[in-house]
């Protein structure tokens, strides 16, 4: 297949190092002429282009820049393509970006390849990314069928896990998975931050440790990414915010009212139940 | 040195194995006859008693039982110590222990190892398991200097790294850094198990991943502990709470209000202040 992809960033420079080796011809398209250079000496991509016309013989393509560049880069592109073309795109909202890209092109099939590292760009692009990494597909009642059978074959021959559901069900599960876990982890940042007392702000911070560490990770990670978060997919992040400040006012009654033993209820809950949410 | 060592678990075992290794003579009381058994066998300790009478030539004890049992130990074994012998604890909350030791025996000094893994009991204990994990001290105004030296000094042999603080400032610090990252996680956890949609939680417990994972952590980590915290730092706790859910509505408001810049500018606090918290 000749396989395009628009924005040549981590996810997109590693699709291209993967659809290459398996004998895809690919095309890339970047803004950036440096990282159209660095594309195709890194082997990410045939050619490079900072032209969309150059993916008018495409078969398929990856809309891979970040969130807010893909449905105005679905506009710019539609005029060069050809109706059989499939377009796809790989952001981490969906409902938004589907309703949004379906009336622009008929045979655009929303997808999520959930892989990454704490690193961003091209130069950070990796063989093998999204083996083993659950790929969400996210088709409409009227997405053409062999479009969602495409990028499905495609993402099987990537090593990843195929997940189907409704863009809706995809935002609504990643509120809670991975869009809340940045709100929660920024705010215990932020917290121990206001500390008053020099001397104690201090000590904790020297006294912080692995646990301290893991809870924080994701909330001094990537601002872009956080932003992009809150703004795409709003409702859903405030439905799991407003259900977790609940929660924690329920934990947080129990301590004031030194009810050990439902703590301990709670505790051994949260116990029980975290195993559910990691893969092997 | 004759060291005791009063309950043989990860702390009190690693602490026998590395005190021995530097050639102290280590004297060990467990309730359990089995764990005593092991605790030589694997040379935690030189002996072993049910009885807490065997410390009474004992120039230092650690009091290493779980929390909630050193005020109750230390008075079942001030009727068998000399009044040069030393003691001091392990315990993780310190403003309450040293209240309630300090008037028990004048000779008593708090201390709080921080290192761990998450395994527990003597079968867990491990050489050099204090190296370059912070060791607070806890003096009050009143607590004799020669036993302060001595800990110090035996602290600053297991390559620990020594810090001092009041009791109080210690509590505070740890509800930060260690005991509020507790609370946020496991309302992590427990709010995700709230999604009213089966599918929906079925593709979030799927979809979940290294952040979730880490983010969770703790919050699914010993139910017996966290309760501990709750208990005997609940006022510090509480107050961390209080900070953290007055923080956590501040962030929930800006993303209500869709300003972007503010949470951009939140996030990127967060991600600068993360670094100070991380040694090493």
């Amino acid at each position: 297949m000749k396989i395009g992809i628009v924005g040549l960033g981590l996810i997109g420079g590693s699709l291209g190092l993967d659809l290459r080796q398996q004998g895809h011809k690919v095309l890339g398209v970047s803004r950036n002429p440096q990282t159209c250079e660095l594309a195709v000496e890194m082997g990410a991509v045939d050619e490079a282009s900072l032209n969309l016309a150059s993916l008018s013989q495409a078969d398929l393509i990856f809309l891979a820049t970040p969130m807010e560049a893909i449905v105005t880069t679905l506009a710019k592109l539609t005029p060069h393509l050809t109706p059989e073309t499939i377009v796809t795109d790989v952001a981490s909202v969906k409902s938004e970006i589907v309703s949004n890209c379906v009336p622009l092109w008929w045979n655009f099939v929303g997808g999520h390849p959930m892989a990454g590292n704490s690193n961003q760009g091209i130069q950070a692009a990796q063989l093998h990314l999204f083996q083993q990494a659950p790929y969400v597909i996210t088709p409409l009642e009227t997405t053409p069928t062999q479009a969602i059978k495409t990028l499905e074959t495609i993402a099987k021959t990537l090593g990843a896990q195929v997940h189907y559901c409704s863009p809706e069900a995809h935002d609504r599960a990643v509120a809670w998975i991975s869009h809340l876990p940045v709100m929660v982890s920024a705010s215990l940042i932020a917290a121990c931050e206001t500390e008053s007392e020099i001397h104690v702000q201090k000590l904790a911070q020297q006294l912080a440790s692995s646990g301290f560490r893991d809870t924080s990770r994701v909330g001094g990670g990537n601002v872009e990414l956080g932003v992009m978060m809150a703004r795409y997919n709003r409702e859903h992040l405030l439905a799991s915010l407003k259900q977790y400040s609940d929660t924690l006012t329920q934990l947080t009654a129990y301590i004031e009212e030194s009810d050990w033993s439902a703590i301990a209820t709670f505790l051994q809950d949260t116990q029980q139940v975290r195993p559910k949410f990691l893969r092997e």
